[in-house]
């Protein structure tokens, strides 16, 4: 095989997919733990000091449901509510996109960010299908067997499903949170 | 966090382990094509230009049994006939691992290659415990959901299993034997 003697010949970055989401702990629009660590393990594993040889591509996905239940306080007196509480959920997934593409722009790394609402499994799948990244960087909270079972991961779902190579990093043992749930 | 602020900085080569095996088809010890794929993919998508940032890890796992089976034919007379099998073994171990180190040689790669026998899902998860990569790199067959029931997948233990981060590359469907079974 030709290739394994050409490595780095390709002027083509790689494309690397990171599905980033909120901290299910702080107010303001955070990245989560594992988020964040997937994105900083990615630069420091993966990127390195060659920054022009790849390209970092931010999916978030946001829930429905999820947003709703933050707004469950909230008084719907006119359709005007609604709206502004969709208002809302745009902004904070524009300040937590920000994260990730300030810092990588700093480091001089080319990226792209988008978001898209819906169900995560089926929003990723469907968007690897779609831009057909490289390789897929998920952060999973590395829960036990027991709390998966309870919780689920989207993370063990991708692996299975998704076309493109599937790196999962798990939170350090460190950085979890007193309710291991929270990320 | 300011380890994302710092991507490049560190002078530790990342550690790539990649669990390497034969061809199931040919006679003479070759890289099973869904080793070659893992390989390739490695140089291509994450190693790049970038020879120095890297280092290579090549763990093959010779399963007993697996080589008895070859040996079936033959009549053992003599304690001496087990020494020459084992003897051939080894020999052929060496010799599939000469390809990847050869190969990383010749791109200036600095890598290792070793050998371990026993089952290579248990053997895996011990060196990876012991030799602490950054992420281990593993060839699969992709096989579809009926096949898999069969034949079982070291590529989805070892995600669950392994405590750091993995990557499965499956094999491009081009490249698929007749009997996907093979590799």
């Amino acid at each position: 095989m030709a290739s394994s003697s050409s490595a780095g010949e390709d002027a083509t970055p790689t494309r690397i997919l990171i599905s980033v989401n909120e901290s299910s702990i702080r107010g303001y629009p955070h990245p989560s733990i594992s988020s964040r660590t997937a994105f900083d393990w990615t630069l420091q594993k993966i990127v390195r000091s060659n920054v022009a040889g790849f390209k970092l591509l931010f999916l978030h996905v946001q829930i429905p449901d999820e947003d709703g239940f933050d707004d469950m306080d909230s008084i719907y007196a006119s359709p005007d509510d609604f709206q502004s509480m969709n208002q809302k959920e745009k902004i904070r997934g524009i300040h937590l996109l920000q994260y990730f593409v300030e810092h990588s722009h700093q480091l001089g790394i080319q990226c792209e960010a988008w978001i898209r609402k819906g169900d995560p499994k089926e929003v990723i799948c469907q968007e690897v299908k779609k831009v057909q990244p490289d390789i897929l960087v998920v952060g999973s909270r590395g829960l036990g067997p027991f709390q998966r079972v309870f919780v689920g991961t989207v993370s063990e779902y991708l692996v299975k499903h998704v076309d493109c190579p599937v790196v999962t990093i798990k939170r350090k043992a460190d950085e979890a949170p007193h309710d291991p749930i929270d990320d």
